[in-house]
């Protein structure tokens, strides 16, 4: 056994978060615990028709093996949707990944040696340090405000270290839903090529913004490949699905579609052609609004509830967009993870905030709430049974 | 950049085989080159009915995200169907990957490290070693005869080295065709526990016997999950869908799914339930026994024309199953590097021998001729261009 894989493996700390969502798949429970998207907007037929069309029409094709490169057309659709994200790329500049989570982990191959240092915002996605981990890399978190990653922080540890790559959430950051600002997204751009540091920029929910206003990736202000731009159908369209993309340089692009030949082969052709012809038809923008429309309610309607339900030393922010609210409960003694059990008993879940700490043993007076999947009236009573489960809490401390 | 990685990308020796592929696409080829099952085989209408069923009747749960363990169901299926090929397991005991390949990288991943020692069929499947030559492994092979890999010449090696992994392919061997004998089975089976050894038995061909009888799994005789058995729904279903399956340990199984959790989360709920539903109607013994039949009817009919169209110095083996044919020359300075160029200019194709030699420069008076994506008329017209082709360069040399 490969000591490092076994070493992971044993500490992994997915299986916390992991955990939780098998416990939380019971029924009857209420759960802001999982990223998943709201199923009831899927757009179930326009998925079925894509599927059939696809099968139908080219069965030789769509049925077979193809090159790893994948459909050309399907990556210009890609680049007409980074085009609206403010990022101009030609299809040879995309790379299919089966999720983003395979982008990370095809990028963490290609980039890093054991012993390697990856910088992460402090709080962040486990799935990306989960993907590093088995590399024996190191990691380092770089410290986060309401604006997001403190680039002064950031520029102290470039001068004194040499990370090999930065995982970062620009925007609608998981867990906290923070963007990081305009003038940030500049710097922390140009301190890429300054400090000659890729950094691996992990969209998935740039979509979801609800204030009208589409702030552009930071790939946008990218102009010597330093970032690698990762997304995903998975939020947008349908994560059961499993179709991601990279958009970075011709050169990494060939890197990661050789490294892909030795992980899987190829991301199926059936499913490009099916993506393709859901795309053809020109429906994703209306149902981006339609998304759009339901989740910022869905916030809304939270956060409203929150305000009204609990106890005002409970804190939460405003996110402008992505699924999540980020919670601080500013009361000592107070633990997030004994809270957890009282509100799982009340069948109402969530995840306690300080496993997205990198470092240290996180801050367990945080909380993340997911509102994506849960309808409005289930958001309105399980914020009810959040605050039940508060108020015995309180009452025994 | 990742210098094991870097070094990997710049020698890789899948380019070749892969430049081959790219090469033989042009219209008007026939090509033996490429281990394509039968586009006109796949099948067609069930495929697309257990996608529709799959998305219309549960899709919530088919769209959705869902446990990186699989679809019980299907596994029970898997189970089944292991089964019939002389393993008995039960459904924890199965991982699903996309596609078979990404079981070998996942597996390398876990048993390898840098500088261990994985050993190979004297010719083997280059997807395999591209899986693991970025991990910094050295790799040696094992002689091979009519009867599958030289069983004495491995224990010799076992004797004096102590390698982490065993690749082998024991039916209907890619790009060989021969099988490992019944009595060799059982014994490279007992070395494995007595040298304490991992075995992969890539068994993407076991399903295409045609001499009526089919041979057990290398795993069928394995007690203590030394063998980790992988095989894939490419050739028997369709290779555009992207399903494969590992048969291991449930220890192992286990460190599948959280290394797959770090690759790409899981293989995509929708497409397990399509195939689910395929299987659910009892239509793929049918099928397979319609595939045996066609294939049967290729290799039969290659096999004629190469022996009535061929000079007398080719020399063909006769496989009693899979995909592939695979000849010697037997003319000194004959050089089948040399015969592809001229057989290319004359629109027929084949993979030349010697890529896949694991060690050295390979031989280059063999080659692999692939029956299963020409059609009977094809097959005829191929080869009559590959017998004129070697007529041209013999008049040459």
């Amino acid at each position: 056994m490969n000591q490092k894989f076994a070493k992971w493996v044993k500490n992994a700390k997915a299986s916390a978060t992991r955990e939780i969502l098998m416990t939380t798949a019971k029924p009857g429970v209420i759960s802001f615990a999982g990223g998943n998207p709201a199923p009831e907007l899927f757009p179930v037929e326009a998925i079925s028709t894509a599927f059939i069309q696809a099968i139908s029409k080219e069965p030789y094709i769509t049925l077979q093996y193809s090159m790893t490169e994948g459909n050309l057309k399907l990556r210009e659709h890609i680049a007409e949707l980074m085009d609206r994200r403010g990022v101009t790329c030609n299809p040879d500049q995309i790379a299919f990944v089966h999720g983003s989570q395979q982008a990370i982990d095809l990028l963490g191959r290609i980039y890093l040696e054991p012993g390697d240092l990856v910088l992460f915002e402090e709080i962040s996605f486990h799935g990306a340090v989960n993907a590093f981990k088995p590399l024996g890399v190191r990691y380092r978190s770089v410290p986060m405000d309401d604006e997001g990653m403190v680039i002064d922080e950031l520029k102290t540890i470039l001068k004194h270290e040499r990370p090999k790559l930065i995982y970062s959430m620009p925007t609608f950051h998981n867990p906290t839903g923070i963007s990081l600002s305009s003038g940030r997204r500049k710097a922390l751009a140009l301190l890429c090529a300054e400090y000659n540091v890729s950094l691996i920029e992990d969209d998935a929910y740039g979509e979801f913004y609800y204030e009208g206003v589409r702030m552009p990736a930071l790939k946008a202000f990218d102009e010597n490949n330093y970032i690698h731009y990762i997304s995903t159908f998975s939020k947008i369209l349908s994560p059961g699905l499993r179709l991601g993309w990279a958009v970075t340089s011709e050169e990494v692009v060939q890197k990661l579609n050789i490294a892909q030949q030795g992980a899987t082969v190829q991301v199926g052709t059936l499913l490009q052609h099916a993506v393709l012809n859901y795309l053809e038809k020109n429906q994703l923008p209306s149902h981006l609004e339609h998304l759009r429309n339901c989740y910022r309610e869905r916030r809304d309607i939270m956060i409203d509830a929150l305000s009204s339900d609990l106890p005002d030393f409970c804190l939460w922010n405003r996110p402008e967009g992505g699924f999540y609210l980020w919670g601080e409960v500013n009361e000592t003694k107070f633990s997030v993870k004994e809270l957890y059990n009282i509100a799982l008993s009340k069948n109402v879940a969530f995840i306690p905030g300080d496993t997205f700490f990198i470092e240290g043993d996180g801050k367990d007076n945080t909380i993340r709430l997911s509102f994506s999947e849960s309808n409005p009236q289930k958001i309105r009573e399980g914020i009810l049974r959040l605050s039940n489960a508060i108020e015995i809490y309180s009452q025994r401390m």
